[in-house]
């Protein structure tokens, strides 16, 4: 349990399909922790069965990863040369409209709740409707207020803009966005612009303690794939001037062994009778020659090196900031 | 089959405990046809269970009630001097994020449903949120599609006033407001003026065909269960003045048998942790002397004549308007 808090490093969000060898593309990349999507639109019933799924496979590949709920649990995880899996969720789906769940998850292992999935929920609204009416609900406020209670590090990456805002405003501790470029150095990517979230909305989060995850999926960089690990960390170096050091991180948003029309039910879930397919590369390939998977995750730290970060300044941005984010977030209030 | 459409009574809503001597105040108010409220909050599973429950009932008193899903069943209902149950919802809960099971829930029998139940949900706002979102959500422009395609008809009665709008402007068939006194008429009732749809989304409903049902409920009423069955046809007929004749019928909102708590269930859900009752009579009970039950539903008719309107204008009111809303509306569009 000496590890250096320096050598942590933290993929903020990722969607791997349960196989092993998906998972050592983390482990390969020295990866101490990574915070694992285990619900998109699913309700309690189906995530608790996904849960139960995810604990099972983590227990038969205990050599490699193990479950963790709190910062001492990833340093552990760290120390023992394993990948620390902390469970989250892209929507609050599975909390349906009942405010007891979210301790009920919590408990289960969830530290991480992306409030709204592109879409209008019970709390807000996603980047992907035309009309995005804020946290307009009770519910929406009661929602934050309980997972700030619990220990539930609130994730504002697929939020609309207006919900972004008042989310950051309405919450009581730091949030994150885990995975998101900014959408002023991009312009505009795969899925639009309003799948990045602002400076504007990463200025206000930083100010409140909260971290941004940055990512080199070929979806959301300027580059759209094409680029080098030097136009990442000028992406980083570009953020990292104007909302500081402290809140800048990694989510990669890699999610290989999903079958390709996972997009599909990403994007649609069982909302929609009409379906349109993006052509593009499926999740998890296309990514660019620097960063073709998570095993080159330390690719980004010598690049940042290289850019002219110092190491503090690098370990920060590699898993430091997430680890305090995380392991400040994740304690129940008492 | 000969009956006359004159004879016709709707009860557009009611919410009674699946109790015999409760269905006998119905019958015993020669009411041809009521919508039974089978879902508030519940989900998908919870409401096929209160179905199915309801479906044993139904059969266990077919001598006094039968299921109804057109108006051919209402009139052959009628005729059989039996009353025809129509299951609706007071909430699209049951359908969650899912456009699918609005299609399976009409094949259960569920032919009315209220769009949102007082708060903002994935399809719009209910009249108790502090901002109305209106119909933001590409989901609610579907769902209401939906609606419109399986027969399924649409009520705004505890919408807000923004989603009631642009609910009525979506819906390409007519809608109801089932169970609603205009509030310029009535001023504050016990839950608070929003909880009563405006003149201006009555008028505009019945200008797209819509009919609005009209309560002597004492919580909506301007006498607050103090009046007469004349001030109740004097509220009818300020409204047909307004709207038209063609427009205007009766959901009474009488919850015969409910526990007393069930108000707190129905305003809080499973949403809040903080319950604030409200001390009012139990459901179902302190309404006035001239309705002291549903047994007492002619007594509408009777003071609609006195007051000065033909028999003709009564039957609409009674259930003819409201007949033909249903038996158009329950119709599948192919």
């Amino acid at each position: 349990m000496s590890t250096s808090l320096d050598a942590i490093s933290i993929d903020a969000l990722c969607i791997p399909a349960p196989e092993r060898k998906f998972l050592e593309r983390w482990r390969q990349g020295n990866v101490s922790c990574i915070n694992l999507t285990v619900a998109v639109w699913e309700d309690s019933r189906e995530t608790i069965g996904t849960i139960g799924r995810w604990r099972r496979f983590i227990e038969a590949n205990s050599d490699i990863v193990v479950q963790a709920i709190s910062g001492e649990e990833i340093r552990a995880a760290e120390a023992s040369g394993r990948t620390a899996i902390v469970f989250g969720f892209q929507n609050t789906s599975p909390c349906e409209h009942d405010i007891e769940l979210f301790g009920t998850f919590r408990r289960l292992g969830v530290c991480v709740m992306q409030l709204t999935y592109n879409l209008q929920n019970f709390i807000g609204s996603g980047y992907w409707e035309e009309r995005d009416s804020g946290i307009s609900s009770r519910f929406g406020r009661k929602a934050i207020e309980e997972m700030n209670r619990q220990g539930i590090v609130i994730d504002l990456s697929h939020c609309g803009d207006r919900t972004t805002i008042e989310a950051i405003e309405l919450s009581a501790r730091p949030v994150a966005i885990t995975h998101s470029n900014p959408r002023e150095y991009v312009g505009t990517p795969t899925f639009g612009a309003g799948r990045l979230r602002t400076l504007e909305a990463m200025t206000r989060m930083a100010e409140r303690g909260g971290v941004v995850g940055l990512s080199p999926n070929p979806h959301m960089t300027k580059e759209r794939g094409q680029g080098t690990v030097r136009d990442f960390c000028a992406m980083v170096a570009w953020l990292v001037e104007r909302i500081g050091i402290d809140h800048v991180g990694i989510g990669t948003d890699y999610c290989p062994g999903q079958p390709a029309g996972i997009r599909d039910f990403w994007r649609y879930g069982k909302w929609s009778r009409e379906v349109v397919t993006t052509p593009i590369a499926a999740p998890g390939e296309g990514w660019p020659d620097w960063f073709a998977s998570t095993a080159d995750f330390q690719t980004i730290r010598t690049g940042l090196l290289d850019y002219g970060f110092t190491e503090a300044d690098a370990a920060k941005i590699m898993g430091g900031n997430f680890f305090r984010l995380f392991s400040e977030g994740f304690e129940p209030l008492s």
